[in-house]
């Protein structure tokens, strides 16, 4: 049978059909769209992806990315983040979200990852002795947890706190990010979960 | 304010945001990924999009994409293919959608999209006089107008049946796709259209 695409072309459509949520139907109209436009954005794209391994690491107190160029987080190591608050998150881009709520004056601690029994993740995998590292070392007042509200984020959670108690440090304050409605959703739109934590949680006026 | 993520990340977020419905929140993930994930997929991801524009060249016949060691699209060169017969396009990618039926054996021309004053793409930057040139040098049998069954492509339909009528290629078979109800789809989620399409396209038994 004659060939119905030329190969470079099937080459990007087989290479970006490797993203994650990406078929081939995506990656054909991702492809034919870089195609048909400028070749400098094909080529940025390309130059990039080739830079993101060498030119990013992971900070060795925190574990959130840095530049290659860096020491430590500079979320970890400007003067106006206060080292005794620390919250921890599953992934480097969770803190991404937290910082777009100009909240929090804290530094974070990524796990890297949650406990998840069936993607084979034990608590060995995450990064929970370098936080009780941290802990004594900055003497941590309180530590935020703030996993995601999954079923391996509940477990990494309670995890984490019976693994905090039976390290001693017993006047360390641990907390959780609220759970609740959530705002512009209707109150019959909630699920019972979110809606049981909502009432439980409840803050009196 | 400190930075949150290391340039070379922001860099990826920021190119990989500019493929075709891929907002911040998609390029992060797809960023994120591809740095957890084995280096050798970037780079390939990276190599296949900077041979991309090197190496597809559009056929000067068919205007269908081919690679750019080939003369003329094997879609059209091959002997198998009936050159009488031509399935008019409006897109390259369109091909891919015919030739998995493997229903056809006549050949393509690719219209190079279709006529929306919007989008200010007039029947003047489609490549209509070639398809003229081809018809009398085939001597073209059938024309298969194979447009989008959109606004736009169903005024390219109109325009080119009435072009070629024009041209005074009186012996040549116009034709259509039929619309109809998809297979698999529910009479009564079919839109009043395409029902109509389908009672007027109705087949005796």
């Amino acid at each position: 049978m004659a060939q119905i695409l030329p190969d470079a072309l099937l080459d990007s459509i087989e290479n970006l059909g490797k993203m994650p949520g990406v078929g081939s139907r995506t990656a054909e109209r991702y492809a034919y769209y870089l195609l048909k436009n400028d070749p400098i954005i094909s080529q940025k794209i390309a130059e990039s992806l080739l830079n993101l391994h060498k030119n990013v690491k992971q900070c060795p107190v925190t574990f959130a990315l840095i530049s290659d160029t860096e020491e430590v987080s500079p979320l970890y190591s400007s003067e106006t983040r206060d080292k005794k608050l620390v919250a921890v998150v599953e992934e480097p881009l969770d803190i991404v979200a937290l910082e777009k709520t100009k909240q929090f004056n804290g530094t974070y601690h990524v796990l890297g990852g949650a406990i998840s029994p069936i993607d084979g993740i034990g608590p060995e995998q995450l990064h929970l002795n370098e936080l009780a590292e941290r802990i004594s070392k900055d003497e941590v007042r309180e530590i935020i947890i703030a996993a995601n509200a999954s079923v391996e984020g509940e477990s990494t959670a309670l995890y984490l706190q019976r693994f905090l108690r039976e390290k001693g440090f017993n006047n360390l304050i641990i907390s959780r990010l609220a759970r609740g409605i959530p705002v512009g959703v209707d109150l019959e739109y909630a699920d019972q979960i979110t809606l049981s934590h909502a009432l439980e949680g409840r803050r009196s006026l």
